[in-house]
């Protein structure tokens, strides 16, 4: 079966620009010597995290327990770290038993959780792995290196848990300082850090200006998408998550309909120039992808020449590839235009 | 069990506000003898189509093939309306094979879609409904009445399909004219427009402002949504459908950060007075969604008193309810707190 019989709208994965990301990303990382931990929340797919695996990974990066649980299940099952504080009896069963089968480790940024986790540990008989999130990308993590101190204290003395270092997201030369005096605090007070975890794939090949960093956690490097490609780490060819979509409707000479919209691509944008982008087609560059219904993708083709015509079929790049994976059950893995697999997408919507 | 019990993130719909707006807009429909042809892309749920069913829609309108097929094998099979240009041998066969368990209508904007509907009817020898869609709000559509005419022309000589009408979206007051002129253009060549659909819940209670309309497609106007609550169409109460999510984390006494993004919520945003906003905070109207990862809500708590505190669960209530839903596999029916029913979303993902 080749590309051309697949019906649109499709997600397909080029495994050539798969494959050439997971080399150089893997071979970078090993030459630097820090752990390549990727992120499955981008392809969500079973096939693609063995393949990281092969390649030397560390382990694994699931946002959710829910994402842990499938890749576990599906042998992915070395070792796992879910940065994301778990809260509730029923995430800390399902933590517990988890931790039976993989070695574990999460991430805490308040007493709150840590108090939770500890008292699920000694439940269940079992000692699970604690990072403390350092607060310095304005999402979650603790706001200052005393209270990293402070937490990291917190849980070296939690019975059932075991201290295991810090994250923080996004890391890189401006966040450094804060890292570089959180560890020194931990030195201080002797408390151990085998683990010094950054992250973010816009970082990821700058992550030795960084040396504090044991392991990185990186999920788009390995297929790419619009803002790679503008920010240059990755080519066309790189970016290897794409929407197969026809065109539909050309309702003026200046505009043309695509039979995927955000229901294809997920509601992401980006700002392109002076305008707001929710996707590149591969064979259109002077096309504008400038909005979307769920299900039509509303194309500016004016700059373009010759223009896509009714029937005509396109790639697009996703803007963002780890909710656009999110809406897709199935995910196609071409090469030189034959289809080789159909990968289930198995953790899309493990959202508990 | 109580929504108490239920892990977050989890999709709910609160049964009084979902009935209520049910009651409320099919009566509204039922006054004006305007036939409602609800949109079940935004719940994508058969329980739902059901009450609609029920209520007296007289059919219902999905934009794909594939959530057709899914409404009419769950016996949501009356009367289907697809307002999209199918195109493709493959799409083709599937909606001949679908015109044999219902009553279809498909709309065509061009030559190349009636010519391959009329083709796939030949060789099955069926006769498929079909209506001109007139461009009118800048997505698909034909760009003017003369068009339309030439293409309805083409659509009643074109064996194996029969000429239903018309639609356009959106239909308001502003676009009646065009309507009324194509209608008028109709009329003169003796063509029939049985069907004359007019779209979208915005402009849904002023259907009867466009006495042209003999149908109107609305999705949203079950559940409603952050747009609606601005626009005054729906209560909070009536805003049915939110995300149950919890607060797991307090970086800061500014901001708290939910354990639901854009992976509950679909990345859909909203301009909300002077800052944008990914949902709304039952629990704390004065919050402000302000963003989101895939997995972490943001929320602006600065000017909460008291504030949310870790562990705390809230609803939201996305700012798009459609593709929202298309996250989740699962839509748990809650009245008064107390779980009635977990509804598959059988439509999801079904982009084709």
């Amino acid at each position: 079966m080749r590309v051309e019989d697949l019906d649109t709208p499709v997600l397909i994965v080029d495994l050539d620009g798969l494959e050439n990301n997971l080399d150089r990303y893997h071979r970078y990382f090993a030459e630097h010597k820090i752990g390549l931990r990727p992120h499955i929340k981008t392809h969500k797919t079973l096939a693609i995290a063995h393949q990281q695996m092969r390649r030397g990974a560390v382990g694994i990066t699931c946002q959710k327990l829910g994402e842990a649980e499938v890749m576990v299940a599906g042998g992915v099952d070395q070792d796992v770290l879910i940065p994301f504080n778990i809260i509730g009896a029923a995430k800390l069963d399902r933590l517990m038993a988890l931790s039976r089968r993989t070695r574990l480790t999460v991430a805490a940024d308040s007493a709150y959780t840590v108090e939770g986790l500890s008292a699920a540990a000694q439940r269940s008989g079992d000692t699970v792995g604690v990072i403390v999130e350092l607060g310095v990308g304005g999402r979650a993590g603790v706001p200052t290196p005393q209270a990293a101190l402070e937490l990291a204290q917190l849980i070296a003395r939690s019975p059932g848990l075991e201290l295991r270092g810090l994250m923080a997201f996004p890391t890189d030369a401006r966040t450094r300082p804060v890292l570089q005096e959180t560890l020194a605090l931990l030195d201080q007070s002797g408390l151990p850090h085998p683990i010094v975890s950054g992250g973010s794939t816009a970082s990821a090949l700058l992550a030795h200006e960084v040396p504090e960093l044991t392991e990185h956690r990186a999920g788009e490097y390995c297929v790419g998408g619009v803002g790679h490609l503008r920010r240059g780490t990755h080519t066309v060819a790189q970016c290897a998550l794409r929407v197969l979509m026809t065109v539909v409707s050309r309702p003026t000479p200046d505009r043309a309909i695509l039979d995927g919209g955000s229901k294809s691509l997920s509601a992401s944008t980006i700002q392109d120039g002076d305008h707001t982008s929710m996707g590149y087609i591969v064979e259109y560059p002077q096309a504008r992808f400038s909005g979307a219904s769920e299900e039509h993708g509303h194309v500016d083709v004016s700059a373009c020449d010759p223009k896509p015509q009714i029937g005509e079929r396109v790639q697009v790049l996703p803007v963002h590839p780890c909710p656009c994976v999110n809406e897709h059950d199935e995910l196609v893995a071409v090469r030189q235009g034959r289809v080789e697999a159909v990968w289930p997408v198995s953790a899309r919507g493990k959202i508990r």
